[in-house]
């Protein structure tokens, strides 16, 4: 049996039992570095393999292989769907025709990042990553179009890296033609985990703010307002 | 202190440690009924105060008034934020100004239906609810063109209700101007709880489905496909 296991934004507290319960049965735990070593504190005992970067489609392979044998738990952070291993497991399944494959949902770094900024994503919301390994940069450029026209809340995954220090400028310039310099957005560092940190801005502030590969980026709809201290999209209720 | 909590799809294994941890602290849990009925049996020594349908203002001033005094957790299936209550606690917070609000993330239906249906979420995704109850239909029109010229994965809530029978066709009449009728499409209906209940199919059969307000809706995008029997969205990895 292969479980696909989203942990979350930090493990612990952030899993789901499903999550926690499929983790507890299995023989091996098997991801990248960065995250084994989220997991390790809460499973001591288990036999874990760690890959590195890059080093997806072999991840995947030896996670199905191993998964003949033993209860394999192949874990990502956040959920394992986005922008994670899930699919690649199910498109590597021929390789292993035998094998059983259980996904196991977890919460985005949008529904964490949101928690902590307040309540973004009361509303429609379209999720992008700013990141051009796997996808043509024009590919993204037109999703950034078309989610701003669309009045979509906005939550950018992987804004920025060392070779893509200036792409959240690049995609806030393409947002600005569509939305108001004025719109409420927000970004939130190192979700549930130490050092995590929140900040509110306008989207005129944002193109210019520093933000690294472990920042989520929220940009509101033209509803978006500061409530509280909070960035808050309403779901459109009446009350007076 | 007034908690607002997302169990996800069906209360039990579905939520985080961090929600049932919340639970259990509060004295009160407050919520629509259908929603205090699923959380009852994990939490069954608790004050519940039930509200019905349309009631959300109501519900979360009493949810903020009576935080004054006790540990209250307001509850929502999925995630608070998404078409949830966690926003309007925030804009009514000015008529209660002494009370702390704690947003807890939970599993939304998109990615908690995305695993049952396999990985159709890899991607850049766009979730749109189909009720128009609280948004003008051509601003859920716009986004539904938006969202198809984009070529995103789009998750549809709401697809249908009642008085809303027809409004899943629509939407697939305007996303099919964009995108071809046999992209692999799925849908599920009561992720996580009794009578739970997928499928797949194209986006030409979709418009012909039928779903109800249980049913949470998935058009892939322009590379999604079928494998091992489940609905894939390639990240992009490159194998052979």
């Amino acid at each position: 049996m292969l479980y696909v296991v989203g942990f979350g934004s930090g493990a612990g507290e952030c899993m789901t039992g499903a999550a926690e319960k499929a983790l507890k049965d299995s023989d091996v735990i098997i991801g990248y570095t960065t995250y084994t070593e989220l997991v390790k504190p809460f499973f001591p005992d288990k036999e874990y393999l760690d890959t590195g970067m890059r080093q997806e489609v072999e991840r995947v392979r030896l996670a199905l292989e191993r998964s003949l044998t033993d209860k394999v738990a192949l874990v990502c952070s956040g959920d394992p769907e986005l922008y994670g291993m899930a699919a690649l497991c199910y498109e590597l399944l021929d390789e292993f025709p035998e094998a059983e494959i259980k996904v196991i949902a977890g919460v985005t770094a949008a529904f964490s990042g949101g928690a902590v900024l307040g309540a973004p994503l009361t509303h429609d919301t379209a999720i992008i990553s700013l990141s051009d390994l796997l996808t043509p940069m024009e590919k993204i450029e037109r999703r950034l179009r078309c989610a701003a026209e669309g009045d979509f809340v906005i939550v950018l995954y992987n804004p920025s890296s060392r070779k893509r220090a200036d792409y959240l400028q690049k995609a806030c310039d393409i947002i600005l033609k569509y939305r108001d310099p004025e719109t409420v957005c927000g970004y939130v560092k190192n979700i549930g985990r130490d050092g995590e940190e929140s900040h509110i801005c306008t989207l005129a502030e944002l193109r210019d703010e520093s933000v690294d590969m472990f920042t989520t980026v929220f940009i509101g709809n033209s509803q978006t307002r500061e409530a509280g201290g909070k960035m808050v999209t309403p779901r459109g209720y009446l009350y007076e």
